[in-house]
Parts: C-alpha cells; sequence; structure tokens
C-alpha cells in the first residue's frame, strides 16, 4: 500500500499542466519526437483506469507516409460532410482541423478494441463503461503531452467504419480519435474555439448542482 | 498565447500522480472534505477538453444523508444483478463497491447532459464524442483527489434510468459515473483488481501496433 503525501507545490503544479493543456491543432512541420518521449506518454496512457481492468486502448502508430496521407484523405471528406452541415463562416474553422494531421510529428489512432466479455462494473452499460476507459486514457496522453511541452490534437473527423478498414482493424474495433503530436510554437491561451470567437465556455457554477436536476435549466 | 514551459522536474511529477492514482473503494468513514478542496477538484475537471467546446458534464452533489441511502439501495439492487452473472469468489468483489459509497466523505453524480446538438467535430460519432468528453472532465478529477492524496472510485453499478430519475433529470440526460470521493487510510500499490488476483494487466506493447492491426492478436 501507497501512503505517498503530495506537497501543496506538487498539487498546484498538476493544477497548471490542466490548465494550460489544451486541443493543439497547430504544429511545427517537419519536426519529430524522440521515441523515449513518446514511450513515457503512451505509458502514461496505459496507467489509466478501466473498467474492470479491460485495458480497451489500442493504440496504432501511424508510421508510413502513405498511410498518413491515406488517413488525411479520410478527414478531408469528413471535413467537406461537415461544412456542408454549418455552411457560412463555421466552415471556415474545419481548415484547421486538417493542418494538424500534415504538420504533427506523430499521428496515432486509438481504436476501441472488440469487446471481450468483461461483466464487472459494466453490465448495465457495457459500451458507455468500456468507451470512458479509453477517453480517460487519452486524457492522460493530453497532460503527459503539455508537460512534455508537446502539443496534442483528437480529430474526430472521420467515418470510423472508412478507417476501421485502412487499419485493418477486426469485426468489432472502432477507432475513436486520430491524435495528432508534436512540437508547437506555442500554445493557445483558451480553448481554440473559444479565442476565435466559435463559441464561449460556460461557468463551473452551471454544470454543478445539488441533489438534483434543478427545474427550468436552459440546455444550450 | 502561452508558451511556458515545464521542467524535468514538473514532469516526473505529473508521471508520478498519473503512476498512483487508483481506483479506490476504502474510505475513512465519517471524513469530510473542504469545501475549497472539492472547488479546486470540480475546477479540474471543468477545465477538461470537450468536442466543439460542448462541456456536456453535469455534477450532482448528493448531500442529504437520505437521497445517498437511496442511491446505495440504488447500486446494491445492481449488485446482486451482477453477483448472479459472475457467481462464487468473484461476486464478493462487488461487496466493496457499495461500502465505498456508504463511507466516502463526498458523493458526486455525474451525468451526461441532453444533446445540445452540436455538429463540430461530432457528426459521425456524436454520442461516442460527448461522453470521451465527460470521462476527460472525470480523469481530471481522479488525478486532482490523488494529489489532494484524497481517494476516488468510481462506481458504474446501477441502472442508469432509476438513477436518473431518483435526481430528477430531464429527458435526455444519462448518469454514467457515481464518484466516491474522500480521505483513505492508504492507496493499493497496484489497481485492486490485479492485487487481489482477479485479473493482471496486460503489457503497453500488446495495446501498441504499428500502422494497422497486426493478425492473429488474440482478443482477452
Amino acid at each position: 500500500m501507497s501512503a505517498h503525501h503530495f506537497s501543496e507545490a506538487d498539487r498546484e503544479l498538476l493544477y497548471q499542466v490542466i490548465r494550460e493543456r489544451r486541443d493543439m491543432r497547430h504544429f511545427i512541420a517537419d519536426s519529430k519526437i524522440n521515441d523515449v518521449v513518446l514511450t513515457r506518454i503512451l505509458d502514461a496512457a496505459h496507467a489509466a483506469p478501466s473498467v474492470g481492468l479491460m485495458q480497451p486502448w489500442r493504440f496504432i502508430h501511424i508510421k508510413q507516409t502513405g498511410l498518413r496521407d491515406s488517413v488525411v484523405a479520410l478527414v478531408e471528406q469528413e471535413r467537406v460532410q461537415t461544412a456542408k452541415q454549418l455552411g457560412g463562416r463555421e466552415a471556415e474553422f474545419l481548415r484547421l482541423k486538417v493542418e494538424g494531421l500534415r504538420e504533427c510529428a506523430v499521428l496515432i489512432a486509438v481504436v476501441q478494441a472488440p469487446d471481450d466479455g468483461t461483466v464487472f462494473g459494466r453490465r448495465t452499460m457495457p459500451k458507455e463503461m468500456a468507451l470512458c476507459s479509453t477517453a480517460c486514457a487519452i486524457q492522460n496522453m493530453w497532460l503527459a503531452s503539455r508537460v512534455e511541452n508537446l502539443g496534442m490534437g483528437w480529430v474526430s473527423f472521420f467515418d470510423p467504419e472508412a478507417l476501421a478498414n485502412l487499419l485493418a482493424c477486426p469485426e468489432g474495433a472502432k477507432p475513436i480519435a486520430l491524435l495528432c503530436i508534436g512540437p508547437v510554437r506555442e500554445f493557445y491561451d483558451r480553448p481554440m474555439l473559444a479565442q476565435e470567437g466559435w463559441r464561449q465556455g460556460r461557468a463551473l457554477q452551471e454544470c454543478l448542482f445539488e441533489d438534483s436536476w434543478p427545474e427550468n435549466v436552459p440546455n444550450e
């Protein structure tokens, strides 16, 4: 058993990393990440909690240039589809989403493994709990990347079936993220979507209730 | 823009928090958490990334004793259902899931807000991406709790509809976690399920592929 006691300074440091983590879309082209650094980031992912100790995350490191090009093409197709649904000024933002994929030092697809049948802790919400485990691993990677002074962006603009085919995933496996990781010139001060005036975040108080969901809360 | 550079010591500290975070089931009964500390943990949650800046997480702090009793009763019902599917020694573990709920200083239900219709970044996987955002917020709370020297456990043994009713959640809102947070005597050295011999975690290498999912990988 461990009784390690973290100090006030430790606490402030963690909170600083959490506050300064950003979903990055701008990377320094033609940059690299040392293998040792990448392994530390992946170790952080793999230290995440998972329901019933399933560890349902799989990481496919996309190394071949031709394969990255095919992934970019898939994302580009989805960008066009999303732009059609949005239209106007909003569609302009979508350009940023693709640039990250081309320029980031490392591109990793995160794939949800086929269900292994674990019952423990997930009888009523099996898919949700497995997915949440993988998301926790990705959040660890985000914080790890930031403390390594690297940016990370989670690209979700793709058709999961098409990407699964491209990566030869077996039946039941589902890609949920394309992670762009790499050196950046600097980090956004605020979430990029807020900085660009797309949408502003809400206050914590709007998300925090006592004992029950209050009546007449707008859902915007 | 921020160009803050984290040091090697900062990095080691974050990795230590990530390594020492545990899904806790044992808490010190009749303990309390200072409001200032709880707010820091919730601020960390609220600093999480979210797709399209949806911030789809809602936290319901369960303060009334009678309400906590009702939540415990719901979890107890689900424990019995799960135990029926497992049987034997495994079912014994499930007791721990309930005890944490009774003894932890603070009990928070995390509820997925009704869909607000955001298209950005979630056209192809709308539910998954919203859910992953909330899971990232919970992972931040886990790390925050650990650095505050508090334990946190994510209980997922409940019928989400029954819990939604108990907490007066509106149509479309879905509880995904009961978070037990509070002082603990010490932290498990390894995940409790591994420590107790229920299941051992796999090596990172088994979860890491290059360019495509390899053939003939067992899925256990």
